[in-house]
C-alpha cells in the first residue's frame, strides 16, 4: 500500500564525538522515505531550493520512491540545520536553524500524494498537518510526529490534528508535556482518549514504548558498541514502524502486528545511528535487518518461571 | 544461601509530586535486605544513631532478617538525606545529607555476617567497601554498587574493589563516567575486562541491562501509571537481582538463570516506587511478584517474523 509523507527535507551540520559532516542530506521526510521504503514506495512532499541537487534527489529516490513532490522553490534555499552532540550522545545543542523554503512553506499534494492510503505527517507546524490531512481523505492509516516547539506555541492546533490521526509518535518526554502527565502510560492513556487508537513513545537509546486501548508494549534499542551520528533515528523508526503497517493494511491491525511492527522500526533506527545522515540505511538489505530483529528477540527473551518466595 | 549487605541504613525526608514524608526509613542496605529477603535471609551490616527506634528495627527484621550487625553508635544521630523529586519524577535535587554515624563508619562483621555465601557491598566509600571484601573470604557471589561521587573522587579505590566483585551493579551513566566509554555496552564490556563477569546497567524508569561476556539482555521497567516515590529502587532493584542469585547459588550462573534475576528485580522495583520508601515492599508477597513477572513477560514478547523486504 503507497506511503505519503509530508516534512522537511533538509541540510544538515552535524558534529559527534565521532566526526563532523558539513552539509549533508537530511530531514524528517528523507530519513522517514529511506526507512519505509524497504517496505513500500513513497510519496515524498516538502520542498527544496536552489542548492539541492541531483546527487541529493537521487537519495531520496532509493527503492522506487516517488519526488514529483519534491517541490524545488525558485531562488530558495533548503532547510538548513546545524547541531553538536555532547560526549555522551544523549543531548545535544541546536547552534543554527535556517527554515529558508519552509518558511512560506505551503505543501500542494499531487493526486497520487493524495491518494495514498497511509500518511506520516513528519514534524511540522499542526496548522501544516491538518491542511494535509484535509487533502488526504482517502488515507486507512494516519500517523504523526510532532515536538515540544509545537507544544509550547501551538497546542490548540496540535491537539486538533493529533483528534484526526490513527496513531501518535512521540518522545516520551514531550508526551507528558502535551498531557501534564507524570508517567509516559498516563500519558499515552490520555492521548487515546482523544482520537488516536496507537500511541508510540519514543525512548532514545532506551527504545520505546507502543501503548494501545488494551496493550502495553516495551522494546530496548537494539545495543552498539559505537553510535555515530542519532539525527534522524526517530524518522527512521517512523518510517520502519509506519512502513511495515502499510506493508500490512488489510490485515487487522493487532497487536501481534504493531510489536512486530516496532521490532522492525527498533533495528531501522539502530542502523541509522551507525553512519552520518543516510547513509547506512539508504544502502540496508533485508537480509541485515531481518538477521538484527532475530537478534533483538533473542536479547529480550527471559524465563519467568519464579523461585520458590518467602512472602 | 545467606547474604550479607553493608550500606546505609537512613531516614529519608522526601518530597514527591504525590506528597511528603518527613522521616522515614531509608537507606541503601534496608532497601537491598527488604526485596532480598523475599528470597533468602539477610544479615545487615550498618550504623545508626539513638534516635534510630524499635519500629525501625522492626522494619528491618522483615521476613527474617537478622540485625545483629546494626551497629547503635551511642550519642549518635542516624544517616539522613533529604531530596525533592521534580515533577516528571526522573530528576531529584538533594538538600541535605547529614552522614552523622555514618562519618566514622568501619564495618564490624560478626561471624555469621562475614562467613555469607553471598555478599552485597551498597553503595559506600570504596575504601570500607575493600576492607567488607577482605573480611567475606568465603563469599562465592559477590556484587557492588557505586555512585558517581566515588568515580569522582576516589576512582583508584573503586576499580580497586571493581577488580574484586563477581557484578557490577550500576547506573548506565556511572558506567560511562567509570569508563569514559561513549555508550552503556562498550562501558560494561569495559568494566568486564577488570574482574567483573556481570555488569548490570540500571536505566532509571527505562529499566536495565545485563551485559555479561557472551551475552546482552535488557529489559523495560515494568510499566507504572503512577510512581509514588523513586528512592530505592536501584537498592530494591539489586536486592532482587542478588536475592535471586543467593536462592540459585550451586546451580550454573547461566545467562538463562541471570536473566530471571533481572525480571525478578525489575518487578520488585516497580513495587517499591508505588509507595513511599520501604512501605509496599515490606508487605510484599510472592504471588504478587509471580503475577507481575507474568504480566512483564507477556510485554516484552514479540513475533519476530519479518515481511518481504525491497532491499
Amino acid at each position: 500500500m503507497s506511503i505519503t509523507v509530508v516534512g522537511s527535507i533538509a541540510f544538515d551540520a552535524v558534529r559527534t564525538p565521532f566526526g563532523e559532516r558539513e552539509r549533508m542530506l537530511g530531514g524528517a521526510a528523507s530519513h522517514f522515505a529511506l526507512a519505509a521504503s524497504m517496505l513500500e514506495p513513497v510519496n515524498l512532499v516538502g520542498p527544496v531550493g536552489d542548492d539541492f541537487g541531483d546527487a541529493e534527489m537521487a537519495v531520496l529516490r532509493t527503492r522506487g520512491s516517488n519526488v514529483d513532490d519534491v517541490e524545488h522553490v525558485s531562488g530558495g534555499k533548503t532547510f538548513f540545520w546545524k547541531g553538536h552532540y555532547h560526549e555522551d550522545m544523549n543531548t545535544r545543542d541546536t547552534l543554527e536553524t535556517q527554515l529558508n523554503v519552509f518558511e512560506h512553506f505551503a505543501p500542494k499534494l499531487s493526486r497520487r500524494s493524495r491518494e495514498a492510503d497511509v500518511l506520516f505527517l513528519a514534524n511540522i507546524q499542526p496548522g501544516l498537518q491538518l491542511r494535509v490531512r484535509e487533502q488526504c481523505q482517502a488515507a486507512k492509516f494516519v500517523a504523526l510526529d510532532s515536538m515540544n516547539l509545537w507544544i509550547d506555541i501551538a497546542r490548540e492546533e496540535l491537539q486538533r490534528i493529533i483528534g484526526r490521526v490513527d496513531c501518535l509518535i512521540l518522545n516520551d518526554e514531550e508526551l507528558r508535556q502535551l498531557t501534564g502527565a507524570k508517567t509516559t502510560v498516563a500519558a499515552a492513556r490520555e492521548v487515546l482518549q482523544h482520537g488516536p487508537s496507537i500511541v508510540v513513545a519514543k525512548q532514545g537509546e532506551y527504545g520505546a514504548a507502543l501503548i494501545t486501548g488494551d496493550d502495553f508494549f516495551a522494546l530496548p534499542a537494539y545495543p552498539l558498541e559505537q553510535v555515530v551520528d542519532p539525527t534522524g533515528a526517530g524518522d527512521t523508526f517512523a518510517g520502519g514502524f509506519v512502513g511495515y503497517i502499510a506493508a500490512s493494511l488489510g490485515e487487522e491491525l493487532s497487536d501481534e502486528l504493531l510489536r512486530s511492527a516496532m521490532a522492525h522500526a527498533t533495528v531501522l533506527a539502530s542502523f541509522n545511528v551507525e553512519e552520518f545522515g543516510t547513509e547506512r540505511v539508504a544502502r540496508l538489505t533485508g537480509s541485515e535487518i531481518a538477521a538484527r530483529i532475530e537478534e533483538l528477540q533473542a536479547m529480550t527473551q527471559f524465563s519467568g518461571a519464579p523461585l520458590q518466595l518467602r512472602g
